[in-house]
């Protein structure tokens, strides 16, 4: 708790808990040489490659594949002192931990925190351990301009973090993320742990609908053509195709306008975006094709012409179900509430899942807020999610001969 | 026509069919020139009055109360060139063919056109009619104020329309109005007259929806308070309600706002106006009473919050049934296609409606558009309309024994 207050004090929101620590800027910088100076106090070997990810690995392993725990530590613009921080300073501490108790391994532990996971200041978002696992080449990921035109690459060598470790890094033998769930689930349903089955898939698709401006007073209801009809009735749509389908599909119309936008005509032109998300690709993709098959009735029906452009698609992420399952027996045996759930929210262990058996451990945020400074997690929450990490870790490095099927993702 | 065509040339929208004549400006000033020179040229009595309101009547009848006809010349920002100025147009024509044939009258024919009907500038709508029949103040009309902060009366004083006759005016036996229709139902069931029983009333509500922002990947369906949601259930609750009461009830969401309005978050707050209107005002009390309760329940049911505002609401105008009644049988009895139907637009004949027998035709407008220099209707039907309108008049002259029930409203 202490490291997370100090942490947290640099880049504090005045008058709140949170903070603002965009990625490669000054107060980035000074975030990691705080977390580096930890690092080194342990005694641990640094590693920092060239889209400025740290990796500290406990010493002495030789070339021995690590069990790798971490996150990330910059933060939206107006964020909280738990995402990313958590899951690299309870990995800190776990290490520290191990070190002290004299336990012997027979493969080391490893934290590291990646570049740029929010996305806030650099497209895409989790790039840094995407660019870590071969996600994306290293020089086009350097290339990339922030919204005042800055380059990634200048910003990473300007604060000193353009390492010399290569890209693609080293493959860990398992990788587990803790992070605080930035949703709503564990809270309301009284648990203490989620063990995290894996990321959803995520489909937004903008539906334009073009009917017939007209007076809102000398139309009759049978000759209009009213693209503000259709779009609400999409939004409702979205919400009964989620309620029918069932967890874990979610659907949502956040964004909706209408053009002219008048009390008193009947608009024109109406732009509605869905963003469906689904663990299971399958399954997304039937929700796509249920959404698709509705727009085509209702444009029927009104009179209207519909036509939509996907603006982002992304298939789900399963986590490995032999981590999942240690993830949940050990928290079951230490007593604490535990259940599986898949993460709404992307995370730097997706990234993982694609070439070693990854999970992660949640911990739940007071009313699901989160990418806000009102973000909150109880530190008894918070403590038996470090707990739960170290065990899980320890479990890892000992464990062998679970691996026979595993193939890279 | 070529007086049509004369008057749209002041004021013209180049490029265009269109024009724009707005209330008490230097164009309204040359279109009302224009008119007075050729009511004088018919030789018929002028007068001008406090508001603007100029009333032409045929000379020689003493007090005789006329049977009055007209409509307007103003225009809105960028109008038609029939909206209003056929109804006057029409009226001095009809008074010029009963003065050239010979026809002996009992009682005057008077034709008018009222300052500010469109209310484009000068709010309220139909101010000089309003203050014609008593309805507002004559120093408080005169006391309105553009955008710009100019005052009507001073305005009326610069384009020397300021006249000496008193408001209220004289109190007509009878008035008709020929207009536009400014809807789309005349075309579309393929009549050629409207006879117009009355003007519709008007219900805004604005609805305020607050509830819970939330993640729209990470917050499970059932634990959403979704503003965006029950936004789209009173838009599809309105069309639903109109379809259910049914003719002569419409209803129309124009205007939704969400607020942050972006793809992945669940709106925080939601804002939706909801117009409805009805030609009976017990029909349009019950139509606001079940959206009252609807509201009540999708509040509850979604655990949001919902407040309203009424924004304009404006009882029904029923015109006078013996009136629409020689409208609709001169109709029939000339071979033309008429139906009975409401207005859903407001015209200067509702003032008249409060102090005489009151009620209007309505020839077709080309897909329902009004308000646009894209206005268009054939000349075949203005020429029907004109002609009705001098059958109507000319019957309503002779007409004495038929208003014994008569009450002013």
């Amino acid at each position: 708790m202490a490291r997370i207050d100090e942490l947290a004090s640099i880049g504090a929101i005045e008058g709140t808990k949170g903070c603002a620590r965009l990625a490669l800027t000054d107060a980035d910088k000074a975030g990691r040489d705080l977390v580096v100076t930890w690092m080194r106090d342990l005694g641990l070997g640094i590693a920092i490659d060239r889209i400025g990810n740290v990796v500290a690995t406990m010493p002495g392993f030789g070339s021995v594949a690590p069990v790798m725990t971490g996150s990330h530590i910059d933060t939206v613009g107006t964020g909280g002192r738990y995402d990313g921080n958590l899951g690299v300073l309870a990995g800190l501490e776990v290490i520290e931990t191990v070190m002290r108790s004299g336990i012997e391994l027979t493969r080391p532990l490893a934290v590291a925190f990646f570049t740029d996971e929010e996305g806030a200041r650099f497209a895409p978002d989790m790039l840094g351990s995407l660019v870590y696992v071969g996600g994306m080449p290293l020089e086009e990921a350097l290339d990339i301009t922030d919204a005042d035109g800055l380059v990634l690459g200048d910003e990473l060598a300007r604060i000193g973090y353009a390492g010399a470790a290569p890209c693609p890094g080293v493959v860990p033998h398992a990788f587990v993320e803790l992070h605080i769930e930035q949703g709503p689930v564990l809270e309301a349903e009284g648990f203490a742990i989620g063990a995290v089955t894996g990321v959803q898939g995520i489909s937004w698709t903008e539906v334009t609908v073009v009917g017939q401006s007209n007076h809102a007073g000398t139309t009759p209801m049978e000759l209009r053509h009213d693209p503000g009809y259709v779009a609400a009735r999409i939004a409702t749509f979205v919400r009964e195709l989620a309620d029918d389908l069932g967890p874990p599909q979610v659907g949502t119309v956040g964004s909706l306008s209408l053009h002219p936008n008048l009390v008193n005509v009947v608009a024109a032109r109406a732009v509605v975006a869905v963003d469906l998300r689904n663990t299971d690709d399958a399954a997304l993709i039937h929700a796509e094709q249920r959404l698709a098959q509705f727009l085509d009735e209702v444009a029927g029906a009104e009179g209207v012409t519909i036509s939509t452009r996907s603006l982002a698609r992304f298939e789900p992420v399963t986590f490995d179900d032999r981590v999942v399952r240690i993830i949940h027996e050990l928290a079951a045996a230490a007593g604490l509430t535990v259940r599986r759930m898949p993460s709404g929210a992307g995370h730097d262990a997706q990234m993982f899942a694609r070439v070693c058996p990854t999970a992660m451990i949640f911990v739940p945020s007071e009313k699901g807020i989160s990418h806000n400074p009102a973000e909150h997690t109880d530190v008894d929450d918070l403590e038996a999610g470090a707990n739960l990490l170290l065990h899980t870790l320890l479990q890892l490095t000992g464990d062998e001969l679970s691996w026979p099927s595993l193939t890279p993702r």
